[in-house]
């Protein structure tokens, strides 16, 4: 399995999406799963549980970085519950051990692990997430990806460049 | 000095600011000082120790929530270093910890500090820093302010209101 | 998978072991590799990758919760490198992430986890590791094993009794 | 105030202390007031609270390291409370933030506070606390202090050694 270290993918996005974005987060995680890339994510809900429900119908492996201290907290899907305790310092943890970020829509939370993605040079591919602009200017560092299957093949690009 | 305790405040913003940022990191820590509040920050350089600097020059106290492992990274400016070793982790302290936030400029870093602030119900108050759409709508949870002075007076308002 | 979400046990233990101790890490891998168990340790030298060889060689999965900011200084047995950048608040991770830990001499960072798990109530299992006395009163929450074999039967008991 | 920098000095132990524990905590607050020293602490009831108390009563500053979410939950005389929502991993910042470090009585907390300690070259002084012995051979890292005048009298020697 040493070969998959360089296909961790990190999915993130809010507790309380929309149905098109918890459609798109599964299908993400399905994609991943094809791909034998690993999912990372906050083990929790919403845009977490629908990629995590959609990689292990494809036979995929799931991480989940959880805030709480309770493993039972985890969604049913993930099967690797990391327990930390820290809260939603934790989002840290989701994107730096991953090789790429997808975010789909989300809230502050997600915000914070964009940011984290992008000062520790980890891409981000968005689908229906934050824009940015900086005093004015905009930022164009998250990659705007149009579909499912086009933010998961960007990152996987994305990934072997690094 | 319990009865400070509503005043810690956090600045929030880059290492490597412009000179119109370092000035009103300056302003902001002086004004804070000339306030009575306590000024909390990521104890680094930039606009850290800008503001630490304005506030130790008017009698204030700094507190800087250290990323590394080792108190005499603090700016000489902060008198309460506190030695984490969390690296960007740390970020959820310095604003949580706070009753209000001041973003000056900033890169992804504070952008993460936004988000956890936004996040926690902290209000955040910007000069000259991120400006946030979410899937093509604006988010106006950041008050912009024309000046140091205003920003003081706004986020030292919003921490009474909390 | 989620059949194995109870079966994650810990390795703890000094990145500078004894011959014995090292012995008795590869031991302790092959072991809970054999009774499907997932081991989680702290991803580098010593201790942890005799433990991750161990698991490695008789096909099991291994998960390492790295201090630092970078996966490749994981060990190469760690197939699953979670990044934290956390420094040694890491060690919550790894017990807490366990349904029981298995201690294998160590020093300070080692009786940091040993800590964590005992408060957490999550069991101990020591070979050769720290024993306890608290104000003059000898604390025997740390079940002492006689040799690897053992060490794995009775984390397994036990994290089935949780 | 920058000259107190090596004189921050941290208080731990547990949340359900002895009443002679609770004396000791008091008492040595009081001498650390005395002599200059800042307190820190973990924030909460027992130890650290009375540690604070006796602090505050002579004119001491003290910081408290929470680790839940909330700058309420600090005890009435913590003067800077510092919110991390880290839980319990906050206990490393209590350590490294200090020059030296008192344990009085303490549980499995305290003994993870130890490690830290110790492991990050923090000298450590114990007043009825955790005695520690490494597979049968005793560790006498733990300096043990008759009363509580003696622990703060060796704790301010060795910061300035450090």
């Amino acid at each position: 399995m040493t070969a998959k270290k360089s296909r961790i993918i990190a999915v993130i996005g809010g507790r309380n999406p929309s149905d098109e974005e918890t459609r798109l987060a599964e299908e993400v995680g399905r994609e991943l799963a094809r791909q034998n890339a690993i999912l990372i994510c906050g083990g929790l809900r919403g845009v977490m549980k629908a990629a995590c429900k959609g990689a292990q119908s494809q036979g995929g492996l799931t991480i989940g970085i959880l805030p709480g201290d309770d493993a039972s907290a985890a969604n049913p899907y993930v099967q690797i519950p990391i327990v930390t305790n820290l809260g939603y310092a934790r989002n840290v943890i989701v994107v730096k051990s991953a090789r790429a970020v997808i975010a789909i829509g989300g809230s502050y939370g997600t915000l914070t692990e964009i940011g984290y993605a992008l000062d520790s040079r980890v891409p981000v591919i968005g689908l229906k997430t934050w824009s940015l602009s900086r005093n004015h200017q905009i930022d164009k560092s998250i990659v705007q990806a149009r579909n499912a299957k086009e933010a998961v093949k960007i990152a996987l690009e994305l990934s072997e460049a690094k």
